[in-house]
């Protein structure tokens, strides 16, 4: 398929998700969130040989949030055995439940699901600050590189929002605490956990970040970040667990390893091929974006790129 | 890959399980199961252009159990809409619970997560068998014809043994009944999701008989029975759902859509290139193979045949 | 408190009920029970010196339903070792869940939590089944002769309909059997449970028949039916567990230990003065008569008898 | 019955528990709890006409942990309209769970079932924080007049000890802010629940401060701490809620309203007549005293006191 195909499936993808664009609601668990505009869209393609398509609001920034979980899984994996020591703490199952929920956590005896759930990512974050000393950093810095935008970052005001109304993960942490899983103070956890949640970033920042999923390891300058069993391996957990209660339904539709976050943002991989970007605010009743959805069912319906 | 390097590829993958061979507990949830030998082990692979090759014990017949739902699922979904109308009876999502739990089906009033845990194979059943009027028998004759095995057949002692022991079944069943979401008496409905279940067929007529996934929806004859699209989304289903609580495990380690049932067997499929099936009748807590899941896992890791 | 003053109470809880009398729910999840007329109340009380009054519609008879689970507990109680060997079969804790709910059953491996939720009450029906060979019969048997009403019965129309529309305590049933929780065959016991919770019987009838728990577990003609202490553990049950998932809220409002059927009526006891039956069709959200919790808040109020 | 009577019945109960005192774990779940004799066993009983015995040790202090609940809720109904809102914070069903689980907090969105799970408590705090500006210390002060002890205090290393290794109780107080259910902040509330848990006192003086509910409301100085029906209502909260995930089995052997604690005490209440206090610092599974239910099963099979 050449280039001006891809960048014309794009715009037909996204035309074909035109008449969803602005469906749903967009998150309000926080108030900063709930300031963007529900009719942007955008969506962009990062190819494994470096090229980059863009359609609509593909180069503004929008809050990660769970997005960013895709991220801390890969950088701690990439520290090797020290990082594999997550997996005895964190599952790797589909938790067949609401993206918070305790329930599970609690008959589980505190180990979370997978390293997707908010539990999950807890555990993670908590992880990667105790091998790199500073979590969302080491995020941050990650997201930079790849993506080439050195101005990429926390958003301040949405990071304090999170944690002024974050008693839900308050206890979440609190909780994974009470069963030994966490290695660092609650506070310091939750707070990088806030800060890269609340990195802002676009469809191409995003795009271009995620690629070493489609290059089976291999960051952009072609440095090894993970073992090609490993790239293979998250995208695994991705397609299972990395779309909250709705993991099996995007799998069906869209056929692709994909992370969303209540942004509104979903990346998704297409392996030896490249990673796609999908933003839209507006969000289905599962918390993943209603438009980015459909747009992403179209690309791959149009293409036949599909994992399966 | 030439065809002797896959017979030697399958045996590789099967001496690399070798010494797990007969670890973990042959299923004695009914008295018929626990007749056999657990260090049996047998695999073969199908190929899409209608190879088969074949290690260890692999012509010999083994009770199918849940296996049997991936074919069920795909004949009701033949009946275009009509099957179609299934999904508004069964959900699409992992069950993140043990296989037979009731617990879900109470919170979810009646409607069972997946088509593969067993009481959404019940629906599944049902539908099936008000769409052709004999169930059990759709399912065979499917197989006979794919496999070229007409002496493929239903296990009367285990199905008999399956309705005498199948109190928790039943109570399932009723349970769906309760809820309007059956529509065929009770009995019916069992009687046949006992007799699909109990069929007895090798690792080649399973690989056989699967191979419309593997050619997106194509027969062996070159028939089409599901659109192309069908096929991609039943193995995203078998991805996310096919091995109990299990699937994110079995993703990560083999990255492959398979099916398992308590009788050891394991169907997996590559598309595009063909069907794996391994045997053996040990099983680890979850419910799968122990010996097969190894042998899948190091057939994958070999071939780098995955679909991440 | 004089005889005159009891039945003017008792009126005067009526009048104080009147207001909500035909407030909430006729039970509707069997055909033959909507058909009653929602607006109908009596109440009677038996004193344990052998009086009986009443208001209302108090001779009339209705479908008894849950309340004669209090009196398979009594009955399977009085055959002493033989009795009590059901404690190891069910629970005497409050189930915090819905009166039909598998879930708790689930993960208590089959015990249920109590003998008045609807699986605790078939274990209690088995059990009695097992000790007299006719449990329905030795309920009847036992209301006939307390309550002097030789035509007591089973409404057979009820039993039939309950039968047809009971495959929620078909799969119930079924699922005590998969933990080999019951003794005699599914339909046996289901057969006995529906024919002992169609009996037909008056406030009248139902306050007579329950004066042995007031009596300290003596009968009406002053044999004993239950020694002291399973009378005063029977009353313990009946406060803590008897009315469904609103026995707190009973115990705070009236103070009295209870049972409550999905027919409308009400059996409460007051220990050492006598038998409190009152009985109204239309029911809360819990499946209480709202009419009759009314009735006698009103009745222990106005007479201070409460066990508090 | 006599004073002497009840001394010696006193003696005799704590007689035939003496095999098992010192049966069952001393709560572990902070230090300082560990460091108590398992082998204390006190009990005193406190009637309505102000006499007070007690055998064994029952002048010595200990924490009393979750019988300061009782305290709290009482106080907290002591403000009449302003209390009884606590009502809509806080259910009164018995929970069917272990006393500090977050499963039914979360699928009943943020409503404690009841004032006695730690959850309901700290509702209870909250309230009565708000209502009196130092919740900890209305508990204390009460405490101290009616039991004539002005030495009686917070014990401040098991209060830190309690913040320590708080983070269960952390986790519940942010979900339950998380659902806008506190109106103070997480810290303070908690403090202060940590403070009335971690009073230090003696059978003698619990036994005497509960004794408004043998009193129907009113205090040792015959002023009116709450209307009678108030009273009447605690007491079956109590009876239905008070003893963790045991009450039905309380009330089954011992047939009183009662509240324990993990420090080992049982404070019960014999309307009409007294209160008694028992005390020994091994708990059963349920987490409460196994001597001290023990011994009040004695002292009320032989007294004959029981509400039923």
């Amino acid at each position: 398929m050449s280039d001006v195909n891809l960048h014309q499936t794009l715009y037909d993808a996204m035309e074909s998700a035109r008449p969803v664009i602005g469906r749903g609601n967009v998150a309000d668990y926080i108030p900063a969130l709930t300031e963007v505009d529900p009719h942007a869209f955008g969506m962009a393609l990062a190819t494994v040989d470096g090229e980059v398509y863009g359609v609509g609001d593909w180069e503004q920034p929008f809050s990660i949030q769970s997005v960013s979980k895709l991220f801390t899984l890969a950088l701690t994996l990439s520290h090797g055995p020290h990082g594999d020591e997550l997996w005895k703490r964190v599952g790797r199952e589909p938790s067949g439940n609401r993206f918070n929920s305790l329930v599970q956590l609690e008959t589980e005896h505190g180990i979370p699901r997978n390293p997707f759930i908010n539990a999950g990512a807890v555990v993670v974050t908590d992880r990667l600050h105790t091998l790199t000393g500073d979590a969302a950093g080491a995020v941050r810095g990650f997201l930079r590189t790849e993506s080439g935008n050195r101005h990429l970052d926390t958003d301040a005001r949405v990071a304090a929002s999170e944690a002024l109304h974050g008693h839900r993960n308050a206890a979440l942490a609190h909780f994974l605490a009470s069963y030994g899983n966490l290695e660092n103070p609650v506070e310091t956890v939750l707070d990088h956990y806030y800060a890269h949640c609340s990195i802002a970033a676009s469809c191409r920042d995003l795009a271009l970040a995620g690629g070493f999923l489609a290059r089976h390891g291999l960051r952009s300058d072609g440095a090894r970040l993970l073992p090609r069993s490993d790239a293979k391996r998250i995208n695994a957990v991705l397609l299972t667990c990395g779309m909250y209660d709705a993991a099996g339904e995007f799998a069906y539709r869209v056929g692709l390893p994909g992370k969303s976050g209540v942004g509104g943002g979903i990346l998704a991989v297409i392996p030896g091929r490249g990673t796609l970007c999908a933003w839209s605010p507006a969000l289905d009743p599962a918390g993943n974006s209603l438009a980015a959805v459909h747009a992403l069912d179209a690309f791959t319906t149009m293409t036949g790129w599909s994992v399966f």
